[in-house]
């Protein structure tokens, strides 16, 4: 079988002008980087305003479990059976972080013959963008300290610095470490630690924007620190939100890539799913909108994280309006929710799959209460048996949601080419009646309680001291009313990873309280959440090489 | 007057695929990064192979002084001269570092009406070179940390780790740091420290690489650390320098842009010109003399330091023959080398102009040392006057060198012609003798000893005891055969920045000694260099914005 590179490297690529002419683009919407890759003008937005918006759909997933579940794998292969059906459509994608390509993961480009290319470009540096948003957030790091150094006008409070460094590398030794040591020429002595790019405000607030005044504006109300009083620093009081989104003027324009079967994707934007929102840009995403009759879409994690935060946090603040959720699954993955063990996964095992296929109904239920259309799509294995098979199409038909076995790792497009007629046919006959969950005006203890009940079934939320004593602190600083975005477990519906499949009887507790002003959430921590990950005993990248003819191995 | 910025963002750019096939170069050589950058191919030097090699025109100066120089300047306005006089003329520079920017510098993309364009771009991310090595390097810093903490097989000294990371930002908090701080998940604690990005070994190695494997293999050399033993520790041991390659495949490739009057620029690399060898790439000038009949270049700080680096190792590693130097001096800064203060320098001053000019003497006997011809270029100010440019013009008469005034920051091209005619006649009559000051073979002191009393008219050379040990380490691990790369004050022939004009009777004084292994040269300081700048009261970021137009302000 072939590797995930050797598959891409064996690609046709059009070159990217072609795929931007058919998207009805000319050379002034788009700059070049190299022939495979563009960026696109938001200009756009306003050239094509006259366009319909095209349909969204937002391809979301089980709880994951170490079986794997394919989401950006059928997001990919959706896109590219619905143009398969001569339908005019385009895939929104997060762009991949390069850290975790070296450690245990590789990419986030999809996967066999559900692609995007030039992968190797794709999870390397792409266009940039990553590190434009480590230099904005480095400036605006080194801005604190300087403003320290140099009198402290503000009084900061050098024990109550929120604003960390950022590094795109997976390097723990970083976690935790002293600045400013040496004396008087090099600052004062702090703690301090770096996260990883992904993890940095900035990131969430190019996803979050609008526009890039919007995003200047949001830059500068972050809250970087307290200070001596109590009273809040935002960036702005340092000046230099300016600088940052001058450092930041390319990367908020969307990347345009293309799948294996040369369906356009847009690739912009990944901040984390756990303290970030974990979606794509709201402008990738609007100008996808613009540009195509149909706009495939993920977000990370399962649909109790990502899905959740998709439709209260980006589709609220993009006044956006999703027609159609798929949920992905996988029969070895039910089986694993209800407790079957990782080698037991490829044994037919109906009864498990029984105990386990309420994980998909209770994240099928969750996206009905948003009022949005439901399909569901089943990752197909050698391993699955006709019985399981049948269990599934049973309890979907029950559900009343229609679902479909893909094969996109496998055939690329014409193994989505099911899912897309459902898809289809869900958009015409069933009208989404989008809301978001809750009105961001509630209390933040109103609104955590919503989502805990409501999405991840809790009876109720318990909240330690700390987090008590954070929620008055936000509220006293009036930077309250806004959509929370809970950092929890992937793994599980609750607050727990070991509580597999559709647990129930639990409470969820709320550690710690923090708002990204800037961002525009309150993140809700439920538990120790890693923004800085390590390398493994043997990191990928002790496997990955270029030769002397270009030829990149290793990479996944 | 208009500012830089203005005059570049007035500038009618064209097409960088236009100013490509005016080298001759087709599409498949050059990869876009919007219209006005792109990068070159290297498989241009195989299939140019047959061009012959253009001349090649280094640009230095006397020790630099606050009065300024414009060395960049003219190298701009020199390679625009030429093409006004219908010479096929490509310019090499270096890229500016970020970190600079926000601080009180500014960019280096020359200035007035010879500057580089888009030079936004150029002063910010460009085509993410800086970036690129700032992930590699900082892959390798992780791969450290890493080993030590999943069991430190290569028994890595956590005391002598010498490879640091790097950021590429004025962030003077980071220059002494504690890391692995939190427990035993997080590493091992241990001092370190961060340099900017330009800083880098690796910056230095692509500067001094004639291809991608030989990239590779200079990187797998780079001393990061002894062992407990006292053993050498090497990138390559812990395996990371294939994927450190491959983050590089893209920065290796020189990048092209233009003047204001269109001349083409190559632009790649930027090494510190102190404890690095301050030259652009050699990839670089290789593809532009393949591609130029005429190649002006430039090299960092005063020639006593610039050049140096760049006959001695640049020249030496590129196999490089450069036919003529000019040396850049104002008639200002040469009364500031005769004891003028900053306030007197416009007050005509013969008696310290002729006191000063001993400076200017130094550096034309030391290129002559290496057998290049020497051209002596003023650049005007309207301060000078005419007794004073008489003594300039005599005394290069007597020297036997051309000299030329010129205006290339108010007139471009133009005020550079006179400059141009005389390198050109240079060019025809007087043949270049290159050869290297020294034998790389000869012992560390005798290369140092060289390099003082002939470059630097010093007496001799003094060691602390620390150099002495580092020296005999070095030569103990059989690392010594290479040129020497020495760290000193810019602002001086010796290594008392307060001793100016053509001192005499001093001794060079040798603190520390390290070994470049991967980039291939000794690194010897005279004094403390500070690898990591800090930002000002008020960081010129502060000035910084872009607005909703598009327009960019205070860059400069």
């Amino acid at each position: 079988m072939k590797s995930d590179i050797e598959i891409a490297q064996s690609a046709k690529m059009e070159k990217i002008v072609n795929i931007a002419e058919k998207l009805g683009l000319d050379e002034d919407d788009i700059e070049l980087y190299g022939k495979y890759k563009c960026k696109l003008s938001l200009d756009i937005l306003d050239k094509k305003k006259e366009n319909k918006d095209g349909k969204l759909i937002l391809v979301t997933a089980i709880n994951p479990t170490p079986a794997g579940e394919g989401k950006s794998t059928v997001t990919v292969g959706l896109g590219q059976a619905l143009c398969k059906l001569n339908k005019n459509a385009v895939i929104a994608l997060r762009e991949p972080s390069l850290g975790p390509v070296f450690g245990v993961k590789g990419g986030a480009a999809g996967g066999g013959y559900s692609q995007v290319v030039p992968m190797e470009d794709i999870n390397l540096h792409f266009t940039g963008d990553m590190h434009a948003i480590t230099s904005a957030n480095n400036l605006l790091a080194a801005a604190i300290d300087n403003h320290i150094h140099q009198g402290n006008e503000l009084k900061i409070d050098s024990r109550r610095i929120i604003f960390r460094r950022v590094m795109d590398m997976n390097d723990r030794a970083l976690r935790n470490i002293v600045v400013g040591m040496g004396g008087k020429a090099n600052g004062f002595l702090r703690e301090d630690g770096f996260m990883i790019t992904v993890a940095s405000e900035i990131m969430a607030i190019l996803c979050l924007s609008n526009s890039l005044m919007d995003l200047k504006e949001r830059m500068g109300n972050i809250l970087v620190a307290y200070n001596l009083e109590g009273g809040p620093v935002y960036c702005k009081d340092l000046g230099v939100q300016g600088a940052m989104a001058l450092l930041m003027k390319d990367a908020i324009k969307p990347n345009l890539v293309q799948t294996l079967e040369n369906t356009p994707a847009i690739i912009h934007g990944g901040p984390f799913a756990n303290i970030a929102h974990g979606c794509n840009s709201i402008l990738a995403t609007k100008v996808a909108l613009k540009l195509g009759d149909y706009v495939v879409t993920e977000a990370g994690f399962g649909a109790d994280l990502g899905a959740e935060k998709f439709l209260d946090i980006k589709c609220r603040y993009g006044e956006l309006k999703p027609d159609c959720v798929v949920i992905v699954a996988t029969i070895r993955a039910l089986k694993h929710h209800g407790g079957a063990l990782k080698n037991e996964l490829s044994v037919p095992d109906v009864e498990k799959l029984e105990k386990g296929i309420g994980n998909l109904e209770k994240q099928v239920e969750n996206i009905k209460k948003y009022g949005v259309p439901v399909v569901v799509a089943i990752n197909k294995f050698i391993t699955d048996s006709d019985e399981e098979v049948k269990v599934i199409e049973d309890y979907c038909n029950k559900l009343g949601v229609k679902v479909a076995l893909t094969e996109v790792w496998e055939k690329g497009g014409e193994g989505g080419i099911e899912l897309a007629h459902n898809v289809l046919s869900v958009l015409e006959t069933e009208k989404s009646n989008f809301k978001c969950l809750y009105e961001k005006e509630l209390s933040i203890k109103e609104k955590i309680e919503t989502v805990a009940r409501e999405i991840y079934g809790a009876d109720g939320v318990q909240y330690d001291n700390n987090a008590e004593k954070q929620i008055i602190e936000i509220e006293r600083l009036g930077l309250d009313k806004v959509p929370i975005c809970v950092a929890k477990t992937q793994y599980s519906l609750s607050d727990n990873p070991s509580l597999l499949g559709k647990p129930s009887g639990f409470k969820v507790s709320v550690r710690e309280v923090r708002v990204s002003n800037g961002a525009g959430f309150i993140v809700v921590l439920t538990g120790d959440i890693m923004t800085m990950p390590g390398l493994p005993k043997v990191p990928a990248a002790n496997k990955m090489d270029i030769l002397e003819d270009g030829v990149i191995v290793g990479l996944f």
